[in-house]
């Protein structure tokens, strides 16, 4: 963000999922290409694989990033948002199939420690839990490009996934978008308000990981800020 | 069971569920009540706190026993069941709000490699759910004791959560119970084919868990075996 941006503007982020099973594979992931990225992604495998001690060493390894643990909760939500921000994480996700107490118990946990949720749209949510969500304080919204459209290659994402961006920035929520997405396609969401871009082998799987990730940081720094 | 029983019945078994953070608890609580517990639970917070080492440990603490990594699957199905049955595990866990193509994914994973799955039954599971498991060939199933009851301290299990067991059972459903179960409720299973009686800290919890432990390995011991 440049010294004169107004403050109801902001850059949107890059954030990197380590999809990887251990911490030396994510440690490796991170080491040429972590300063492009906001946010590192504590995937949910590395999580399960190798416990919060992933957290733990990425939270001592990067102190000013943002962290967050993939951890996909559905259910005892305080248990396990305090287990993770216990180990230095920023951000925890909820599912959203979530027992429908899980999401203001999370949200009770992250405000009480200044912390934040991230729900997962996965197929079959509705504008219910994000209506429950905004009325606890979430404003943290991941949609995922439908699995269809990945599948056949196909670089555009369907008007229904921009339309939902759309109406989720309008009900004050901060939108990231996942699945497969690929720096050519990131000028696409110029005037969409997409704040957080999620890559994953895309950029440490890529020969050159610095290159690569350099190519979806200057991407997503063309596109112009999002309005709040 | 024993050596005359029929071959279409089956004693019925204690779960313990190691819901702590650490290891060293896990193992803690293990020392001794293990030979009166049939199957091992790898509690959630545990599974993310230290990781599949947990899974690994307790595995290789307890070759005999049957280990379930109550790591509630919702998505990824197969890379997380794959991640609990590298590590030892017998069975894992998904959760009723699970991505419907997570049911079948898991499903695959464990009959592939000669596991299990269990479905937890939370608020709002629905009998759809059920017979999308049943038809993956998914055998187990958890009831929860309504969470009501369980605060009111009310012994009795709802009519409705007996009902479920009954009717679960008749389509071929293998069902654990749990709710902070107590010795003394479970001669009241003696006609409801619950197979699986879940504790944790009624257990380890106590000032001697060797004799809490027998008085729940007692308690079971002493009903009717279920018919198949």
């Amino acid at each position: 963000m440049s010294a004169t941006a107004p403050l109801a503007v902001r850059r949107r982020s890059l954030q990197i999922a380590l999809d990887v099973r251990t911490v030396p594979e994510a440690l490796a992931a991170l080491e040429s290409t972590a300063d492009d990225v906001d946010v590192i992604e504590v995937g949910t495998i590395l999580c399960l694989s190798a416990g919060m001690e992933a957290v733990r060493c990425l939270r001592a390894a990067y102190p000013l990033h943002t962290i967050l643990a993939d951890v996909r909760i559905a259910e005892a939500g305080s248990l396990i948002a305090n287990l993770a921000f216990d180990a230095g994480a920023d951000w925890v996700s909820v599912v959203s199939g979530a027992a429908p107490a899980t999401v203001p118990a999370v949200a009770q946990v992250a405000a009480a420690r200044g912390k934040e949720v991230q729900v997962e749209l996965s197929d079959g949510w509705d504008w219910d839990l994000v209506s429950r969500c905004r009325e606890v304080g979430i404003a943290q919204f991941i949609v995922h490009r439908s699995r269809d459209a990945e599948a056949s290659g196909n670089l555009a994402w369907s008007a229904a996934d921009l339309d939902a961006i759309a109406e989720l920035h309008r009900r004050g929520g901060r939108v990231s978008v996942t699945g497969g997405l690929k720096p050519e396609e990131i000028r696409a969401f110029s005037e969409i308000p997409a704040e957080i871009f999620i890559a994953g082998r895309g950029i440490y799987g890529a020969e050159d990981p610095a290159a690569a990730v350099h190519t979806y940081r200057t991407a997503i720094d063309s596109l112009p800020a999002v309005d709040r």
